[in-house]
């Protein structure tokens, strides 16, 4: 009681996601146990919120609730949503309590084109930072990298990848507790390939900068992704969508591989039963869903981004996510590093070490 | 015996590989007693070959040997490679044999890079292909796909994407024996956004030519590479590579996973010991030595480039897709779509259906 810590508080897209207020309350309820300090501003649907609120008497009392007048489809164009869904969407409003420093950081599971489209909208971009970058945690056999951007804007430019790999391994700092962050661009292993200039100029830029909180390890691999070995995998967006969705795709098949070869004979089946615990914590291990939610970076305000077919416990690690970010003061450690990296350009010798 | 199979020439490039003619030649002879009709044209050292082909009493009395001056380094540039191993290694001898019609189809375990700018040089690119595509085949829950360009070429534009469609959907029938393979081209899912001309562009003009031998599906995510529903995934290099390069790491991450799970208790090492047999099939699935063999498309010839680091077992498989390619018609199948294709260009009306 004497070690308390200061409230955290935490905005909500209450109707975002395949379940809306369902899985989003749930999860909530879950973080809520988990950090007392945290406090929660709800935005959604009166009509859909308040009956899944009621079932959750102390989240309810230590809740502010703000009605909204409509919510973003999961399928609606990002365009379309911003257009429909400005100022009135429960989206909207729950970027807006960011803005207004109602709330530290706001969570969402809604459709992730309108989401970035609103934020970006809404909350701005850093200044120095053109576009967002959306960082997901994936784990390794060495623990857990956080790789950027997967997805949130296409054909990053080399000083868009410097800007990732600082932004990454701020978020390495404040995630994962570590003074100076292992850092990796990802590329291919073939030589004197054609089209990769952007890459390569971004690596020569980070080795000038050597910011004192980045360890720039060179070029990684895509299966360096499973291995593990850096700590911030930096790539363009298009690319790093799809090595995390072939890396996830490839876990769901073994995990298919795998129960069928131990349902298949009655020796597997009975070899199944001994070593049912094991199982249980290999399928912990490679659950996507264990390390749900995906930050953006670059805006002026975090925003969580949790899948939209989460289930509870997905949805209140995204908001874990969003706690930590905020008690480790992520965005102060960007700003911080941005400026550091601005200096550094009018001295490029090397005295911003 | 009254059904013999034609014979199929097949030139190998015997020093390459992490380990060369050990590997190279018991792969050799393990592929020849599953295809007695193939034949083997031999390239490498002499002094390095001799004494292991001399242990392979059939396959040595088979073969034809020629000695070369030099080997391509795995470590060689590509440009270095060709300045000094252009007409005197192996590598180069090998491909010379497609070239003159000595050999069918010419395998390598050596370095890729080099093997690619070789093969350019050597047996130059079908008309109308400007620069070639490496194809993989890649498990999958519903069977296998192939996936192409995982890495020969940087950056393709809308007409190579269309390309690499033609070749691949020829190599599934030739390797599937599918009539219509399915195709589907690799993007990510969020809408709207920007840099995919190429691909939007590369899925009108398929569309567009509606080949009998082709079924267009539109486009694909990450997470289909493992999930399967489409025979061909089309992508540009980089991306290719490092999908590929995710899911392999991701499969041997699971695998490691699994036996840290498997020993850690009495009552998993117990479960282990009666699904032995499971566990087994399941490595096997898992294994991407299993499916070892990419094929560089687009050359004049058939040019299978093996894992560096493989096993007999694996240098064998590549051996049998090229092998496969040959009775099946590969290169005919390209040349007869790429030709339609042309044609449908005279003629967009469709009537080339």
């Amino acid at each position: 009681m004497s070690n308390k810590a200061k409230t955290i508080t935490i905005a909500l897209d209450v109707m975002g996601g395949d379940k809306g207020p369902e899985v989003v309350l749930a999860g909530a309820e879950l973080s809520r146990r988990r950090y007392p300090e945290i406090r929660y501003v709800l935005h959604g649907e009166e009509a859909a919120v308040l009956p899944v609120l009621d079932q959750y008497e102390r989240l309810k009392a230590e809740s502010v609730f703000h009605p909204c007048e409509m919510s973003i489809s999961m399928d609606a164009k990002p365009s379309q949503a911003l257009r429909k869904g400005r100022r009135v969407s429960g989206m909207w409003k729950a970027l807006e309590s960011v803005k207004t420093g109602e709330a530290d950081v706001m969570v969402s599971a809604g459709n992730t084109g309108a989401l970035m489209a609103m934020a970006r909208f809404c909350l701005r971009m850093m200044p120095g930072i053109e576009r967002p970058a959306l960082a997901a945690v994936w784990p390794n056999l060495q623990g857990e990298s956080i790789v950027l951007d997967v997805g949130a804007t296409i054909g990053a430019d080399s000083e868009a990848l410097v800007d990732y790999a600082l932004m990454g391994s701020a978020m390495a700092r404040a995630l994962f507790d570590l003074d100076r962050p292992r850092v990796g661009l990802l590329n291919i292993g073939v030589e004197e390939v054609k089209g990769l200039e952007e890459i390569r100029s971004a690596g020569t830029r980070l080795k000038e900068i050597n910011l004192p909180g980045m360890d720039y390890r060179g070029f990684v691999e895509g299966d360096d992704l499973g291995r593990g070995g850096v700590d911030v995998v930096v790539t363009e967006g298009f690319t790093g969508n799809i090595a995390l969705k072939s890396a996830e795709g490839t876990a769901r098949q073994v995990g298919t591989y795998l129960r069928e070869a131990m349902s298949r004979t009655l020796m597997a089946r009975i070899g199944y039963l001994f070593a049912k615990q094991a199982f249980r914590r290999l399928r912990d291990k490679m659950d996507p869903g264990k390390v749900n939610g995906a930050v953006f970076l670059g805006l002026n305000g975090i925003v969580i981004k949790s899948h939209g077919g989460t289930d509870a416990e997905g949805f209140a690690s995204a908001i874990d996510v969003g706690h930590n970010m905020i008690r480790n003061s992520l965005q102060q450690k960007i700003a911080t590093d941005l400026e550091k990296t601005r200096f550094g350009e009018l001295a490029p010798t090397g005295d911003s070490k």
